[in-house]
């Protein structure tokens, strides 16, 4: 299982918003699920998605995804918009899960469960560089990156690995290090 | 120059549909804009997105964001539902042009200016097997794929690569190889 969670210190908690991008930029979140979750016609059920929400009015809130038992979805934005806005105001989803779980909890769970962190940062050590472990967890922040203190929580369980000088989009990295895995797990099948 | 060319066999070409989703699926043009052109808080430069659209009322369309000139825009889905009904309805936006230029002729313009063409196909020889080129072009299909004919157009002037097994989505595909490109640039400036 490849894990990803991003910290999004806006993301708004509960329902009452009128868009995505408004909804303290939901969208990001939104952009990540798919860059994490879809194929061409088909789901990673390889990936669980995690962000951890911590705008307004309940912080945090813990939206899990999981590639194993989501389904009834599509790809585009007004699909994910209902669900997004329907899971938040407390109804079920197949393959989500909402918990009142922090940022820093579900990284001990993580750790605790054996599963290799990975954080994801500009400075750290080139991922052409770094063997990535089996059952591998990444750590990303939002637009604005992660808070010191998580970045310090993260750090004493993980390793920082960065994929180039380039600054990108979340999403983005998440599509990068999925492409990257995919062609490991290819070499290793030969 | 990077040009990354997405044939959209649905795409609407007019500004008379309610949602990106629901015109032919611009959202998939939209996702392909936002991967091609955006870094975290910048615009690649050094890229050009090109849609051909022929979808209803009056295909083909061609709609060209040119990174050199693009401005005033952000990454949200709302915010490109406004600037591509604006172009659609014959209006203006920096760093966009719309012309009634077909996919064959574009094409066919690319080779002329000694671009090095590239197509993107599961089939293709693996792209860590290939030299990409100074300036390239890659040509990619929509969700449903390039029709037959235009991939037999392509395909006299371009080569035909392949990112592994996965049956990537366009905008992925775009990720992906803006990726690799950046990973080639840094390696050649060291």
């Amino acid at each position: 299982m490849r894990e990803f969670i991003l910290y999004s210190r806006t993301g708004r908690t509960d329902s009452k918003w009128s868009n995505l991008h408004d909804a303290g930029r939901l969208d990001i979140v939104y952009e990540c699920i798919i860059t994490s979750l879809f194929l061409s016609h088909a789901i990673r059920r390889d990936v669980a998605f995690h962000a951890v929400l911590y705008g307004p009015p309940r912080p945090p809130l813990h939206l899990e995804i999981n590639g194993v038992s989501l389904f009834n979805v599509r790809t585009d934005q007004q699909t994910w918009e209902k669900i997004l806005r329907k899971v938040l105001s407390g109804q079920g989803h197949p393959g989500i899960k909402v918990s009142k779980t922090g940022f820093e909890t579900l990284v001990k769970k993580k750790v605790e469960s054996a599963k290799k962190i990975y954080v994801l940062e500009e400075s750290g050590s080139d991922v052409s560089q770094i063997e990535i472990g089996e059952n591998p967890v990444f750590i990303l922040g939002d637009q604005v990156g992660l808070p010191k203190k998580c970045e310090d929580f993260v750090l004493r369980y993980g390793e920082k690995i960065s994929l180039g000088r380039k600054p990108y989009l979340a999403a983005t990295c998440i599509t990068i290090l999925n492409y990257l895995m995919d062609r490991k797990e290819t070499l290793q099948k030969r």
